[in-house]
């Protein structure tokens, strides 16, 4: 970890370290890859399906690394976080393994099945209005009143450390590789990517995968500093988030590129791998291969590496439904 | 191969034959596991990934070791089914990897997805009116026109030895197994566990899954004699067929028993499959999950090895959605 001006930086060592301290918590996850995706694409390309990850998500590893991070004493207060997405399954799925609370922040119009995923969890609910004052008074209160530990679901050095163990992984499954792709939102696991790959391989391309209608960190990106878009709507529900000082390091200095899709394409993308791989997928996984078919000539050739972030998604609202 | 006055069964030298030649065409399938299905189920469940295989499903298994094994005289003439299904697809692929013919007779009314993805793979196909006589005088003359060998979905010595090799792969990868189950229909998959368990761990216990709605091998069975049903209806459109005299002979001798599961357990197993292990599955693979939620007593405590046979559903039409 290196202090940079305030900024707390996590280096390979705590890579390794959180590799170490994770492991008997989440599944290495298998490398799948698709004969008939290789030929449409012209590429060869190997899905990290971190679907398959505990609580469903790469999540799972940056949680599991804050929480089993903790001493006893911080850890006996507990975690929290605000999010209604993959974080707070995650966090409450570590805190459940080492028997501490979470608590998670949630807007009462959160739905339903968000709620109950995160108590299946054992994660404690506090609900508030849905505004930003609104989560950020709920969210100061319960943690002056608990003392819990705040886990961000991305701008956190222990986090992205957790993260990164997923392109270690990669790296020791599949040999030659010639460049990764991953989604960004808030550039929790791109970040990862830049720490382990500028570390172990530095040669090996990193493109993040955005979607059109939240393109904000392709423009960041292309403007030289942060540019942070007020509520995006896009069916990639995971990628809305903006970049934070710790992610935007990462991105600004060891991104290859960030590349964009549309909304249709997305969907697509996702239906075809449902279709041919036979595994459950969040929008937000399907960015990548969308980037992909629609880049060939960034992508022929290449051994990609292609992160397939999650697996939650609702089953009664499809992107591809009518209705 | 043994000649039982007339019925050609194969041995487990036939299933260890088929499984070198259909090595290079087939993927050794991954075994999931899901510590949440554990934990509902009291039992340790080890699911055996089908739906990965090549063309979706294991019938790819069966066909390869039936167009492998042609001579090349036999093999220029093509082969030739009737079928909508999985074999038609694993018939298409596998000839398509020989560079021969197949030819696949299909009702006009098939829908036109599973025609598109039949001639995906190379099939050829020769349609037919929506009928038994239809589909017997059509294929009678196909057959006769180009001299195509008849591979039967599941009544042929090679296909079943063919699909055996899959609980062969099962033994050696998961280690003291107590039970495989497996869905039923016309028997194929059953009929090569019991080939393979009964050669070289007969102490496992063979359970065949089917629907309450298409349950005439339960029947069977019991009463001793095949009963076949006409047009059973089921949303396990995989299992609607009857079994025939060789994979009988296999049943009637090797099966522990034949459990069944209502439609909507079948679909309520079906989504649960999906939402916990992220894998798209067909309705005719949730057939065991749902027999094994619905007799704890049965599997409690034991390691149960369970086939997910495919994975190729229309995913436009899912059985959980209205409409």
């Amino acid at each position: 970890m290196k202090d940079l001006a305030g900024l707390m930086v996590p280096d390979f060592d705590d890579v390794l370290a959180a590799h170490a301290r994770i492991a008997p918590h989440i599944h290495r996850t298998p490398v799948l890859t698709s004969e008939f995706l290789n030929r449409t694409t012209g590429a060869e390309l190997f899905f990290k399906c971190e679907n398959f990850q505990k609580a469903g998500a790469f999540k799972a590893r940056g949680a599991s690394n804050a929480v089993f991070g903790l001493s006893d004493a911080e850890a006996a207060r507990g975690v929290a976080t605000h999010s209604s997405g993959n974080h707070a399954l995650s966090l409450s799925y570590a805190a459940g393994r080492r028997g501490i609370p979470c608590h998670v922040v949630m807007p009462h119009s959160a739905p339903a099945a968000k709620k109950d995923a995160v108590r299946g969890y054992g994660g404690v609910i506090t609900e508030c209005a849905p505004s930003t004052s609104a989560r950020e008074e709920t969210f100061a209160r319960v943690q002056a009143e608990t003392g819990a530990e705040f886990v961000h679901p991305y701008n956190d050095p222990r986090v992205i450390a957790g993260q990164a163990t997923c392109s270690r992984e990669l790296m020791e499954q599949v040999d030659g590789l010639d460049a990764v792709i991953a989604p960004i939102g808030g550039g929790g696991m791109i970040s990862g990517c830049c720490l382990t790959l500028s570390s172990i391989a530095p040669q090996v391309e990193i493109y993040a995968a955005e979607p059109e209608q939240a393109d904000d960190a392709a423009r960041s990106f292309r403007a030289g500093h942060i540019i942070a878009d007020d509520a995006p709507d896009t069916v990639a529900d995971g990628l809305k988030v903006p970049l934070k000082d710790l992610t935007w390091h990462f991105v600004r200095a060891h991104a290859t590129d960030i590349l964009t899709a549309s909304e249709a394409e997305i969907i697509d993308a996702m239906k075809l791998t449902w279709a041919r791989m036979k595994i459950v997928i969040e929008p937000s996984c399907a960015v990548p291969l969308a980037v992909i078919l629609k880049n060939p000539d960034v992508f022929r050739g290449k051994r990609v590496g292609v992160i397939i972030t999650g697996g939650n998604v609702d089953l009664d609202r499809l992107p591809w439904m009518k209705g």
